[in-house]
Protein backbone atom coordinates (compact mmCIF):
# COMPACT_ATOMS: atom_id res chain seq x y z
CA UNK A 1 0.00 0.00 0.00
CA UNK A 2 1.43 3.37 -0.75
CA UNK A 3 1.28 5.76 1.84
CA UNK A 4 0.95 9.67 2.05
CA UNK A 5 2.96 10.28 4.84
CA UNK A 6 5.78 8.13 3.20
CA UNK A 7 6.00 10.10 0.35
CA UNK A 8 5.19 13.59 2.16
CA UNK A 9 8.36 13.14 4.52
CA UNK A 10 10.44 12.16 1.82
CA UNK A 11 9.19 15.79 0.03
CA UNK A 12 9.64 17.54 2.86
CA UNK A 13 13.32 16.13 3.36
CA UNK A 14 14.01 17.22 0.15
CA UNK A 15 13.14 20.69 0.14
CA UNK A 16 15.07 21.26 3.49
CA UNK A 17 18.20 19.33 1.87
CA UNK A 18 17.86 21.55 -1.20
CA UNK A 19 17.77 24.61 1.12
CA UNK A 20 21.48 23.55 2.58
CA UNK A 21 19.31 23.55 6.02
CA UNK A 22 19.51 21.05 9.34
CA UNK A 23 16.89 19.54 10.71
CA UNK A 24 17.54 21.44 13.33
CA UNK A 25 17.20 24.81 12.03
CA UNK A 26 14.09 23.72 10.42
CA UNK A 27 12.40 21.93 13.45
CA UNK A 28 13.23 25.56 15.63
CA UNK A 29 11.72 27.48 12.52
CA UNK A 30 8.48 25.26 12.76
CA UNK A 31 8.53 25.34 16.35
CA UNK A 32 8.11 21.24 16.42
CA UNK A 33 11.15 18.67 17.66
CA UNK A 34 13.72 17.49 15.69
CA UNK A 35 12.74 13.81 16.71
CA UNK A 36 9.28 14.76 15.55
CA UNK A 37 10.38 16.36 11.97
CA UNK A 38 12.80 13.76 11.88
CA UNK A 39 9.83 11.10 12.04
CA UNK A 40 7.68 12.99 9.89
CA UNK A 41 10.48 13.11 7.05
CA UNK A 42 10.84 9.63 7.21
CA UNK A 43 7.87 8.64 6.77
CA UNK A 44 7.11 7.02 10.28
CA UNK A 45 4.61 9.77 12.21
CA UNK A 46 1.61 11.10 10.53
CA UNK A 47 2.03 15.51 10.33
CA UNK A 48 -1.29 16.96 11.81
CA UNK A 49 -2.28 19.69 9.33
CA UNK A 50 -1.22 22.39 11.51
CA UNK A 51 2.13 20.59 11.97
CA UNK A 52 2.34 20.56 8.05
CA UNK A 53 1.67 24.29 7.95
CA UNK A 54 4.08 25.29 10.11
CA UNK A 55 6.78 22.60 8.47
CA UNK A 56 6.17 23.85 4.99
CA UNK A 57 6.25 28.00 7.03
CA UNK A 58 9.54 27.50 8.37
CA UNK A 59 10.53 25.75 5.14
CA UNK A 60 9.35 28.98 2.37
CA UNK A 61 7.37 26.88 0.75
CA UNK A 62 3.85 26.68 -0.52
CA UNK A 63 2.06 23.42 1.17
CA UNK A 64 0.26 23.23 -2.33
CA UNK A 65 3.48 22.79 -4.11
CA UNK A 66 4.79 20.14 -1.39
CA UNK A 67 1.45 18.39 -2.20
CA UNK A 68 1.51 18.85 -6.22
CA UNK A 69 5.39 17.44 -5.98
CA UNK A 70 3.61 14.30 -3.90
CA UNK A 71 0.88 13.94 -6.07
CA UNK A 72 2.72 13.15 -9.35
CA UNK A 73 4.89 10.55 -7.71
CA UNK A 74 1.53 8.88 -6.25
CA UNK A 75 -0.49 9.13 -9.83
CA UNK A 76 3.13 7.46 -11.10
CA UNK A 77 2.84 4.67 -8.27
CA UNK A 78 -0.66 4.18 -7.98
CA UNK A 79 -0.62 3.82 -11.98
CA UNK A 80 -3.37 4.76 -14.50
CA UNK A 81 -6.62 5.74 -13.17
CA UNK A 82 -8.73 2.97 -12.46
CA UNK A 83 -11.44 2.06 -14.82
CA UNK A 84 -13.00 -0.14 -12.38
CA UNK A 85 -15.79 -0.28 -10.20
CA UNK A 86 -15.15 1.13 -6.66
CA UNK A 87 -14.63 -1.13 -3.92
CA UNK A 88 -17.87 -2.14 -2.18
CA UNK A 89 -19.35 -1.09 -5.49
CA UNK A 90 -19.53 -4.79 -6.79
CA UNK A 91 -23.45 -4.52 -7.45
CA UNK A 92 -23.22 -2.04 -9.97
CA UNK A 93 -21.10 -4.40 -12.28
CA UNK A 94 -24.34 -5.02 -14.04
CA UNK A 95 -25.03 -1.34 -14.92
CA UNK A 96 -21.57 -0.80 -16.47
CA UNK A 97 -20.95 -4.41 -18.33
CA UNK A 98 -22.91 -2.68 -22.07
CA UNK A 99 -20.23 0.51 -21.31
CA UNK A 100 -17.71 0.28 -24.26
CA UNK A 101 -15.56 3.25 -23.57
CA UNK A 102 -12.96 2.72 -20.64
CA UNK A 103 -14.68 5.28 -17.88
CA UNK A 104 -13.82 7.00 -14.96
CA UNK A 105 -14.96 6.11 -11.61
CA UNK A 106 -16.88 9.09 -11.02
CA UNK A 107 -19.05 8.33 -13.77
CA UNK A 108 -20.37 5.55 -11.83
CA UNK A 109 -23.64 6.54 -9.93
CA UNK A 110 -24.89 4.15 -7.11
CA UNK A 111 -28.22 3.39 -7.70
CA UNK B 1 -4.20 28.90 8.73
CA UNK B 2 -5.06 26.87 5.71
CA UNK B 3 -5.76 23.61 6.67
CA UNK B 4 -5.04 20.80 5.00
CA UNK B 5 -7.58 18.52 6.44
CA UNK B 6 -10.40 20.60 5.78
CA UNK B 7 -9.69 20.76 1.53
CA UNK B 8 -9.10 17.31 1.80
CA UNK B 9 -12.14 16.28 3.67
CA UNK B 10 -14.40 18.56 1.47
CA UNK B 11 -12.54 16.61 -1.61
CA UNK B 12 -13.46 13.49 -0.08
CA UNK B 13 -17.00 14.14 0.25
CA UNK B 14 -17.62 16.26 -2.96
CA UNK B 15 -16.32 12.91 -4.78
CA UNK B 16 -18.28 10.51 -2.61
CA UNK B 17 -21.63 13.13 -3.89
CA UNK B 18 -21.19 12.90 -7.27
CA UNK B 19 -21.23 9.16 -7.17
CA UNK B 20 -24.37 9.58 -5.53
CA UNK B 21 -23.03 7.29 -2.54
CA UNK B 22 -24.06 7.54 1.27
CA UNK B 23 -21.47 7.66 3.96
CA UNK B 24 -22.84 4.42 5.15
CA UNK B 25 -21.98 3.13 1.60
CA UNK B 26 -18.36 4.21 1.70
CA UNK B 27 -17.71 3.62 5.35
CA UNK B 28 -18.84 0.36 5.13
CA UNK B 29 -16.54 -0.01 1.76
CA UNK B 30 -13.34 1.68 3.35
CA UNK B 31 -13.92 -0.37 6.42
CA UNK B 32 -14.11 2.88 8.73
CA UNK B 33 -16.95 3.94 11.21
CA UNK B 34 -19.43 6.27 9.50
CA UNK B 35 -18.54 8.85 12.36
CA UNK B 36 -15.01 8.68 11.50
CA UNK B 37 -15.36 9.20 7.71
CA UNK B 38 -18.14 12.19 8.36
CA UNK B 39 -15.58 13.83 10.68
CA UNK B 40 -12.94 13.36 8.44
CA UNK B 41 -15.40 15.12 5.40
CA UNK B 42 -15.83 17.71 7.39
CA UNK B 43 -12.33 18.51 8.15
CA UNK B 44 -12.66 17.69 12.02
CA UNK B 45 -10.55 14.31 12.28
CA UNK B 46 -7.70 14.00 10.29
CA UNK B 47 -7.27 10.84 8.30
CA UNK B 48 -4.22 8.67 8.69
CA UNK B 49 -2.36 7.41 5.47
CA UNK B 50 -3.66 4.43 5.51
CA UNK B 51 -7.50 5.27 6.13
CA UNK B 52 -7.01 7.47 3.34
CA UNK B 53 -6.14 5.02 0.75
CA UNK B 54 -8.70 2.73 2.43
CA UNK B 55 -11.00 5.86 1.54
CA UNK B 56 -10.14 6.76 -2.15
CA UNK B 57 -10.26 3.17 -2.58
CA UNK B 58 -13.90 2.74 -1.47
CA UNK B 59 -14.79 5.75 -3.92
CA UNK B 60 -12.64 4.16 -6.76
CA UNK B 61 -10.28 6.97 -7.16
CA UNK B 62 -6.55 7.82 -6.90
CA UNK B 63 -5.12 9.43 -4.07
CA UNK B 64 -3.09 10.95 -6.83
CA UNK B 65 -6.05 12.91 -8.34
CA UNK B 66 -7.59 13.83 -5.08
CA UNK B 67 -4.85 15.56 -4.11
CA UNK B 68 -3.92 17.78 -7.42
CA UNK B 69 -7.48 19.05 -6.55
CA UNK B 70 -6.57 19.60 -3.26
CA UNK B 71 -3.39 21.18 -4.44
CA UNK B 72 -4.72 23.22 -6.65
CA UNK B 73 -7.19 24.77 -4.12
CA UNK B 74 -4.22 25.35 -1.75
CA UNK B 75 -2.72 27.19 -4.77
CA UNK B 76 -5.31 29.74 -4.91
CA UNK B 77 -5.66 29.78 -1.28
CA UNK B 78 -2.04 30.33 -0.69
CA UNK B 79 -1.34 32.47 -3.15
CA UNK B 80 1.60 33.26 -5.62
CA UNK B 81 4.70 31.61 -4.39
CA UNK B 82 6.11 33.58 -1.57
CA UNK B 83 9.19 35.52 -2.47
CA UNK B 84 10.19 36.72 1.11
CA UNK B 85 12.96 34.25 2.83
CA UNK B 86 11.58 31.34 5.01
CA UNK B 87 10.43 31.56 8.38
CA UNK B 88 13.53 31.51 10.86
CA UNK B 89 15.92 32.55 8.23
CA UNK B 90 16.10 36.00 8.55
CA UNK B 91 19.79 35.90 9.22
CA UNK B 92 19.59 35.57 5.22
CA UNK B 93 17.91 38.84 4.17
CA UNK B 94 21.19 40.66 4.07
CA UNK B 95 22.18 38.03 1.06
CA UNK B 96 18.84 38.71 -0.87
CA UNK B 97 18.84 42.39 -0.72
CA UNK B 98 20.20 42.96 -4.10
CA UNK B 99 18.34 40.45 -5.70
CA UNK B 100 15.80 42.36 -7.95
CA UNK B 101 14.32 39.87 -9.75
CA UNK B 102 11.62 37.38 -7.57
CA UNK B 103 13.35 34.79 -6.25
CA UNK B 104 11.36 31.65 -5.24
CA UNK B 105 12.60 30.58 -1.61
CA UNK B 106 14.15 27.00 -3.16
CA UNK B 107 16.48 29.22 -4.29
CA UNK B 108 17.64 30.50 -0.86
CA UNK B 109 20.52 28.65 0.59
CA UNK B 110 20.85 29.02 4.24
CA UNK B 111 25.10 29.20 5.43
Amino acid sequence: MILLRGLLGAALRRTRQRQGRTLREVSAAARVSLGYLSEVERGQKEASSELLAAICAALGVRMADVLREVSAELAVAEGPRPVLEPVGAIELASDVDMVRTPMVVSDVVAA
